[in-house]
């Protein structure tokens, strides 16, 4: 008897924030809803991380809205959403009242599983929103940023497997976000998590296809007991997505594994996204490929890009190589946080400006807030000297507490204010409004007009050109003297001050 | 203690022909040959093939001054090339005073280790190059190609295996060119040669990248022992090409085998790579993806690809499906050889004439000479009542014999041919007119002109139109009453009679 390998399918969302820097438009994935609900999917990942933002921002579409309709459209298949702990959707720490709204608004607008991740893996950054998900009777798994450093082994990533399980959370994944996890490591890793938690802890694995190697490591993953795995749609697949599916089930056969999927539905599911794809080639320009280069800075492409982006804005493209060292001195002074999100956007913009302003000349408010235990807290010692630094910039104390128990509730303040600027009266509309507060103002006011064609968005975010570059807008390198810029790094917005050095 | 693993590099060679579907200029090579003679490559493949005929039909290059390029490049490495036994470089059987000579030359330019299979997995056709090669003191590397059917199992696999072996063959390999091997087979077929040709006997392992799969089947190979694995270096890998070499690699970490390859070599050769390969884009307009697709039809992409061109221009596009389909019926028809070259072409080229022309109503002469054991022996049964209108079609019997033993000696015929239409009175040149005699002409003209710019070669071979249409040049289809037709497959010309059913 063959054992069972369930699958998590991520071409709602996860797929094409990867290999199209945008969400899809709604009706280019809608024909494809009824055959991947009788497909055979444990889940559909088809909401959270930037497509929350990208719907409003650049779709003008109500995400809440896109939720309602996948639900209605896969009414057999669980909905799974990417959740950032405190940072929800967004890029900083909620308070528990936002965190726990907004959960029970996501269960209660279609979502059956909540994946959970914090990029310090401080697993107390888990705790509001597990709570609050197995408040509203739903899955909650645990995610481990998978982040090899040099204190970061296989063993303390299996006892923070042991600390999520014993939040509560009903599975466990490991996610590797750049394809760092080789095939050995993912078999000890899911082995070493089974003998711990208990071989009936259900195990998932994620894994970015960057580096060429992670289908090997699922089905290692596989043979040391993973439960369920994540892949995409061959037609969304590969380079800086992830595994094909069907290459996976492939993969099983004869191996005493084997997944539950219809190879024909999966087919005609292939067939229609090649077909719609080319419209999105405005947005995607990367050459589909391996960079096993990423096993030595662990950079994730994402960031990467954006960095070169902003260095060329700078007219300092030579300087890349330099800023990819520096993020590891950042990180490393910093206690190695792991490079997901929000921590890569806040390394990589402290490491850009040490490289143009001097080492720590300039320190963000966010790197301080790192610096100083605002995140959360992390496995490695953090740099005195830096931490001292941040401290007298931002003149505020280091913390070891939960960060999140040092906010005050603002449900109420938020409500008032999204009514104020054109909310709807949902909750829904306050929780857009509290996680994007100037997005969703913009949003409120152009909803009437319904989403936009997806040749328009690709024409008014320019694609090649990347975000606001780092500095002013006509290119030139920053001036000496003290100056404030507005930094934007993955859409999010860092206000600088910058200073000749003492 | 790891167990070292090696590698032959594909990327002189193959990973050009697939992917780029040409060879590259030697200028755009010539630059990585010092990093990959000094990255610790088992082999580096880098003649045979399609590179052959490319070179002497679109490039104007000597393959003969290519291999002695290379050999003076690479003087610390195998080099290695692919050889179709008794059809050599060509898609016909050679009599043996050309292999003979072909293998003796091919040795003296450069040539270490010989890979030779035959599509019909007749080890018979491999008979006279295996000798040829061990006459010449250098490595024979006998192929099976691997083409599961209903007769050709794993112990059928491990059967021809020993034949080879027994043949005088200093290693194996397993040649997968369609990306069919799944991971369990793999294991299970290194294990059984393994198993009966001793665990000293040298395995290799070569497989196409085309269903995603095979990076997971050369982990389970080398767990059951493989000594030898092919890739190609990483920014000319994937697709229908080969695995890359970095993630290879990466994926050994831990495992208890590893690679000798240096890796910052590695990746000085596919930055250049890399940078060289937009030049090729004329004729690169596939998408990198995995087809899954392959697992059903078992047809190779290159043939599938000038089926569709070929549709297309009887503007019969529609059937493609049917002659898909078409070719397994044909296939099972001629006892199941592979659809490796020439078989796949002979398969093709009928199957397609099936679909238009009705059931055999037209049979190319390649295909009753594959019917009547021209080709060699199959491991299925033939239709008696195909074998029975291919007899009559060409007048002649079935044969049992090494189809060889029929030819009589033309090396001296050749010469003296090949020395009244310009060769330049060496052994080479007599090989490349004896090889492909009408380009081989019109190459002894163009020589001293000297390689092509490579843009020149794209605007002449007007890629994106590929070969010659089926039919006549107006794009219509064939019309009813009888006429002859030149039918080109793969650059093969095929004449092709065409008359009313009767």
């Amino acid at each position: 008897m063959a054992r069972t390998v369930e699958v998590t399918e991520l071409l709602l969302r996860e797929a094409q924030q990867s290999l199209l820097e945008t969400s899809m438009a709604l009706e280019d994935v809608v024909p494809v809803c009824e055959d991947l609900d009788n497909a055979g999917y444990w889940s559909v990942e088809c909401w959270g991380g930037t497509a929350f933002r990208s719907g409003i921002r650049f779709l003008n579409e109500d995400p809440w809205e896109r939720l309602r309709t996948y639900r209605q459209l896969l009414p057999k298949t669980r909905l799974q959403m990417l959740l950032r702990g405190q940072n929800l959707v967004a890029h900083r720490n909620f308070d528990d009242s936002i965190v726990s709204r907004f959960v029970e608004k996501a269960a209660l607008n279609g979502i059956d599983v909540f994946r959970i991740y914090d990029a310090l893996n401080d697993v107390r950054n888990l705790k509001a929103s597990v709570a609050a998900v197995k408040n509203a009777g739903k899955h909650a798994q645990g995610a481990i940023c998978y982040c090899p450093s040099p204190v970061h082994t296989v063993p303390v990533f299996v006892d923070i497997a042991q600390q999520i399980k014993e939040l509560g959370c009903d599975s466990i994944c490991v996610q590797d976000v750049d394809g760092l996890l080789k095939p050995q490591a993912a078999y000890d890793l899911v082995k070493g998590i089974k003998q711990k938690c208990g071989t009936d802890t259900l195990v998932s694995l994620h894994a970015h296809s960057t580096t060429g190697v992670t289908l090997v490591s699922l089905m290692k993953a596989i043979e040391a007991g993973c439960d369920i795995v994540d892949t995409a749609i061959s037609s969304l697949a590969l380079g800086r997505g992830h595994n094909p599916t069907e290459s996976l089930v492939a993969m099983l056969e004869g191996t005493g594994f084997e997944s539950r999927l219809d190879t024909e539905r999966m087919h005609r599911v292939k067939q229609h996204i090649a077909a719609v794809r080319p419209r999105y080639h405005e947005f995607f320009n990367q050459p589909i490929g391996v960079e096993t280069e990423t096993f030595q800075h662990q950079i994730p492409a994402a960031l990467m890009l954006n960095m070169e982006y902003q260095l060329k804005g700078q007219g300092a493209s030579h300087l890349l190589d330099q800023v990819a060292a520096e993020i590891q001195n950042v990180r490393r002074d910093a206690g190695y946080p792991a490079l997901a999100i929000p921590a890569s956007e806040v390394l990589g913009t402290q490491a850009m400006l040490n490289v143009l302003q001097g080492k720590y000349n300039v320190i963000t408010s966010e790197f301080a807030d790192l610096m100083l235990g605002y995140y959360g807290t992390t496995l490695g010692a953090k740099d005195p000297e830096t931490m001292a630094k941040a401290a007298s910039r931002e003149n505020k104390p280091s913390i070891s507490c939960r960060p999140a128990d040092l906010l005050a509730p603002t449900w109420e303040k938020r409500r008032t204010e999204a009514l104020a600027l054109g909310a709807n009266g949902s909750d829904e509309d306050v929780l857009t409004y509290a996680m994007f507060p100037n997005a969703a103002t913009q949003f409120f006011q152009t909803r009437t007009a319904g989403p936009k064609d997806i040749q328009k968005v690709a024409s008014e975010t320019k694609p090649g050109t990347g975000p606001a570059p780092l500095g002013d807008a006509t290119g030139h390198a920053m001036p000496a003297e003290s100056r404030t810029y507005i930094i934007t790094v993955g859409g999010e917005e860092h206000t600088v001050s910058v200073a000749a050095a003492p």
